[in-house]
């Protein structure tokens, strides 16, 4: 298990752990002077700019992007709307290639409004993902399946597990194309008594494409945005990060909190303080 | 499948659905009077009165009890504690059996305060229920491992997919007594890729002891107190009543449902209305 003591440039930053509350570019100078390797910028703030523009500063800041949040959501109640959001994450995916991404984020998206048929939803995120894979290919961007938590089924994700994830890319990739593969984040798998096993499973495929952190609170008070700092909720990180790393993952770690309350509000160097703190002591 | 239309005589009301406002005698009362063939009450109600005189009334009134809810949490930060919870619930077992519970449903317990070590909460669980399942066994009341939704991992049950369930029931009790099994709640495993196969499995080794129903709001506001109404959400109810039943399972269908903000706030003849057609028509 490597020592992160020292090395930033082993950790990432996700934008969303500071609130979005600034312009992307000024995101990214913080990120880079505070001495992270990497960081992972969401598609709302990245369309809304010059996308170039970014690649560029990113780039002579020496950032690796870690992930490219996210996909649009792929499940439909209509087949037109199915392959609109497929072709948004083509699309998206043409951005991501701009950036340098190491990976495109795929939060696979909930039950279709009005739909109770989670296998039906679940046989469309493996359809989009095999319509997605050659785009990803052509891009040359690997697909970074994220399960999300159970809490998350019915509206942002029907991808629950890790090993649910691994068999849709068992299925839809066999041959290891290494344009297929998982985001593990601690939040949203911490929980599953299949873990490490499924972890293990990842390495040995060469799945694991990305590695996520923050914390689960005890007394979370949100379903969506109370996630904790690394060390102040439940999750074994060390364990968890030492399990990812036995299985092959060599990549950045890479921070995401969603914190409305608590730190959203706060300043945020000081915030990628805490962070780079928290990384080299408790993770 | 059964049709349970005209069929109140195999739905079951946990007390907490009408929110523990009134005293159990009443709540009794009303559940009867509406007409269901079963209810499910709470320790904490049960025991602040007279036993004896509630389960003369449950009996009078030819309810069948379908579960005690629920267990003292098991894990513990000291084998003192973790000793003091086992006694707990062999005192809790003594008051289902003059209850004349189908089960006693345990509620695990989630990670001591202070721990962040799942696999040992986990390995206090299996040891707890192998102490108490020879108590159960006395006093002739199934244990009902009853896991919850990964919301609660951390503060109420480090039991979370019924494969889980059933794997600490194969390694506790193999032989299938008849003194373990699960309670299946919609809430907690709808989500679960793995849950038909899971009902299979259990209606296999004979361990299915009850089945609880609420729905899953799409827009879920609190993670413990806004549990839907049947047919309110996004559970596929009949599917899954279908599949429990088709796995074996004969006994009743419970209602339970924790609403702080809608349903414990309506007059409870009317909560028990609605869950009587609900329970006729979208179950």
């Amino acid at each position: 298990m490597r020592n992160l003591h020292g090395r930033l440039d082993l950790c990432s930053i996700n934008t969303a752990t500071l609130g979005h509350r600034e312009p992307l570019s000024l995101t990214i100078d913080r990120i880079a002077k505070a001495g992270f390797g990497g960081i992972a910028p969401w598609r709302h703030e990245v369309e809304s700019t010059d996308i170039a523009q970014i690649a560029r500063q990113i780039k002579a800041l020496g950032l690796t992007v870690t992930g490219y949040c996210r996909s649009a959501y792929l499940p439909a109640a209509t087949r037109a709307q199915f392959t609109a959001n497929v072709n948004a994450n083509k699309a998206a995916l043409r951005d991501a290639a701009t950036l340098g991404a190491r990976c495109f984020v795929m939060v696979v998206g909930g039950l279709p409004e009005g739909s109770r048929n989670l296998p039906a939803a679940r046989a469309q995120v493996s359809d989009g993902i095999a319509q997605l894979l050659e785009t990803a290919r052509d891009w040359g961007v690997p697909l970074a399946l994220e399960p999300l938590h159970p809490m998350y089924a019915a509206d942002r994700a029907v991808l629950n597990t890790l090993a649910q994830a691994l068999e849709i890319c068992e299925a839809v990739d066999p041959e290891c194309s290494g344009f297929l593969g998982v985001a593990i984040d601690a939040y949203h798998c911490w929980w599953d008594p299949e873990l490490y096993a499924s972890i293990e499973a990842a390495g040995r495929a060469g799945r694991m494409l990305a590695y996520h952190v923050c914390d689960w609170l005890r007394e979370t008070r949100d379903l969506l945005l109370d996630r904790g700092m690394m060390g102040d909720g439940v999750i074994d990180l060390p364990g968890l990060r030492g399990s990812v790393e036995r299985a092959g993952y060599e990549g950045l770690v890479e921070v995401e909190i969603f914190s409305k309350e608590h730190w959203w509000r706060r300043d945020p160097d000081e915030v990628l303080q805490v962070c780079a703190q928290r990384l080299q002591t408790v993770c």
